[in-house]
Parts: structure tokens; sequence; C-alpha cells
């Protein structure tokens, strides 16, 4: 996602450590202690942030941490959930790349790809975060009875998400061609999600499990 | 798929012993000498026969294997290998829950599960050719480097049948959610597919493999 330069971005995050991550290792090996909540949960990508805003709200028992690159995004998700005060939420602006500097092995509960990149040309499958090298770095972090949780409306995604998830250490334990053929209270729905909805475009989702 | 019943149906496979398997046991083992093709291809669910008569004729260097349950449905399939005089056909009328009686160890290259019923109910579950009582049968008589190819236009049984393969002893290699979203000259089209695709409905696809 790409927006023009936000002369306010930087500057935002940086005076919001309440909410906030600036030094992005500060707290490997210590999120539970900061958060003190069930369980953690980390977004990577997090986009305008309504996805990380609104399923904080829907499970305020648990931890929730969001990952952005780009700084103007990043910014934007900060702002909901600095104006709407969201306590068990926080916010980094920093590479998915460099996560197991930033996480300890099996400290994450559940990670959760919401309508990632889909990088469409071959050459930069690499950069899918569904792909191997982003999968080696997921099961690191993830507790052993840790899952991931995806959800795209990219067919050729999730083809290709399919194949890399079956040829690792994960098992699929749950699967929709069509997610939203029925309701899923577990689950919110974003502007973006609902324009594919009102379009009657199919959405994908599985959820699979670490295998120990 | 159910049909008046054919009075003709039974004497016509009795009478057809250089297409149909009548003892279903008799080549348990030696099935590449009685073919001596490169590869055996097993079709489980014939239906009426057009798809293996159709792959049949574009892979002619590979035996065909087709067994049907029921009678009725199984003659009407036998017809059309008959009539075209298709020599690298066998079809059987049997139950697939004894394939293991049928064939050997390690015995057959590639199991196609097209357009299976889908059993909709879940007391069902164990009915559907994708069930793990069934990956249990396919494993065993499958080679080491055999694979799957099933596809289907039922999105409970894809989601039920991808979980499945995921929890055996499989790994998925390729994966569709729109198979017919590109020409795909390695198969075939049958009416009963046309049809799904005329209706601009989704057919999925999967190959998985044995991991051993």
């Amino acid at each position: 996602m790409r927006m023009r330069k936000k002369k306010w971005a930087e500057p935002y995050i940086n005076s919001h450590p309440e909410k906030a991550i600036l030094n992005h290792d500060q707290y490997k090996g210590s999120w539970q202690k900061l958060f003190n909540k069930d369980e953690i949960h980390l977004e990577i990508g997090t986009g305008k942030g309504e996805y990380i805003s609104s399923m904080s709200k829907l499970y305020p028992n648990t931890a929730w941490i969001g990952i952005e690159k780009e700084t103007n995004v990043c910014a934007v998700c900060l702002k909901k959930v600095v104006e709407q005060d969201l306590n068990n939420v926080k916010i980094m602006n920093a590479d998915a790349n460099l996560i197991n500097d930033y996480f300890a092995s099996k400290e994450i509960d559940v990670i959760h790809l919401n309508f990632s990149d889909p990088w469409p040309k071959n050459s930069h499958s690499k950069r899918r975060l569904s792909s191997k090298v982003f999968l080696d770095r997921y099961y690191d972090i993830l507790k052993d009875d840790g899952h991931i949780i995806m959800k795209t409306d990219n067919k050729q995604l999730f083809e290709f998400s399919i194949i890399e998830i079956s040829n690792h250490k994960f098992k699929i334990e749950d699967f929709w061609v069509d997610f939203r053929r029925e309701e899923h209270l577990e689950d919110t729905i974003t502007e973006y999600e609902q324009k594919f909805m009102d379009l009657k475009q199919p959405i994908y989702r599985v959820i699979f499990k670490k295998v120990v």
C-alpha cells in the first residue's frame, strides 16, 4: 500500500511511545510481561489498522501487536489505536523480515495475515508473507500449539500459500474457499474485504498449526 | 449417481470380459503385466465414464482402470469403453472400500477422483472418497512417488478434503481454487464439468503426493 509522503507520520509515531514500540527489540522475550494478557497475537502488515483495531476490541483479553513497514501507513494505523485508546494494542513501524529480532522463540500464540500483498510476479514470490522464508520465521516465534490465520481475496496468493504450507512443518486445521457464505462472528470484516463481498467474490481463509 | 434399474446392465458387464474385470482380485500384484504400459492410473467412481474414456485417449501409453460401484452406471461406462474399443482401459463394477483386495501395495502410479459424490451430511463423512479411511487405502496401493489428482465443483467436499490431506501423510504439490481460469491441455472437461463452467462456478483441483 503506497501513499504520498505524509510529513506528520514519523513525528507522530515518535510522539506516541505509549502505543508505538520505538525500540523494536526492546521487549524480545518479555512481551507477556509487558501486556499481561491471556494470549499474544501478532498481525503482520496492518495496513491502515482496521483489522487490528476491530479485532482488539472483539478480543480484549488478548494482546495485539501490529507490524507495518510503510511509515505513512503505519502512522494511520497508529492514529486509530491512539484515538480509540486501545490498551491491548502496540504498533511497530518495522520490517517483517526481522521479526526474529523482535520476538523470542515460542513467544507468540497466533499470527494474522489479513489480505497481504500478493506480490504477483514470480520473481517476487519470496516477498509474499506466506513464502517458505517467512514460514520459517513464524515457526520459530510461534508457541508449540501456536497457529496462523490467513485471509485473502487473491486466488494466486492463496494457491501459492497452500502449497507452501503443505510443504512446511504446519498442518491445516481449518480451510475455506468461500469464507463468507456463512456468518463468522469470530472474525471482523474490514471495508476492504466488504468491497469483494459486495462484488460476490469469494474470500479464502486458512488456519494452520505448527507440527512439532 | 442413481438410475432406474437397467435389466441389461449385469448381463452386459458379464459378456464383456475383454474390457470388464469380472474377478476383481484376479490381477492383484500383476496389473503391470496385464497392461504392459508406462504407468497405471486408477479412477475411483467413474460415473458414466466420460472422464476415463477421454483421458485414456489423451494418454494412450498409460493403463487406465476404472472402478464404479453402481452396476447400472458401470455398464454405461463400460459401453463407452467397448464401443470405442479403448485397449488401455479396464472397468470394474466394484466397491472402493475393497481396493486393497484388488491392488497390491505400491502398485498404482496415480489415483483420480473426479467430481466425487460430496456426501453432504456430516454423518456420512466417512463415505467421502477423500476421508481418512480412504486416504489410508490409497497410501497403501500408491507407489512411493505416486500421487492423487482430485477435482470437484463442491466447496464443502473440497474444504473437507484439504484438511484430511493436510492431516495425513501426503503433501500438496499443486492446488487451484479456480482451475479453469487458464487452459489446461493436460486435463479433459466432461459435460458435467462444463455445466459448472457455463454457470461461471469455480472448479477446484488439488494434486497431492505420498510422503515416505
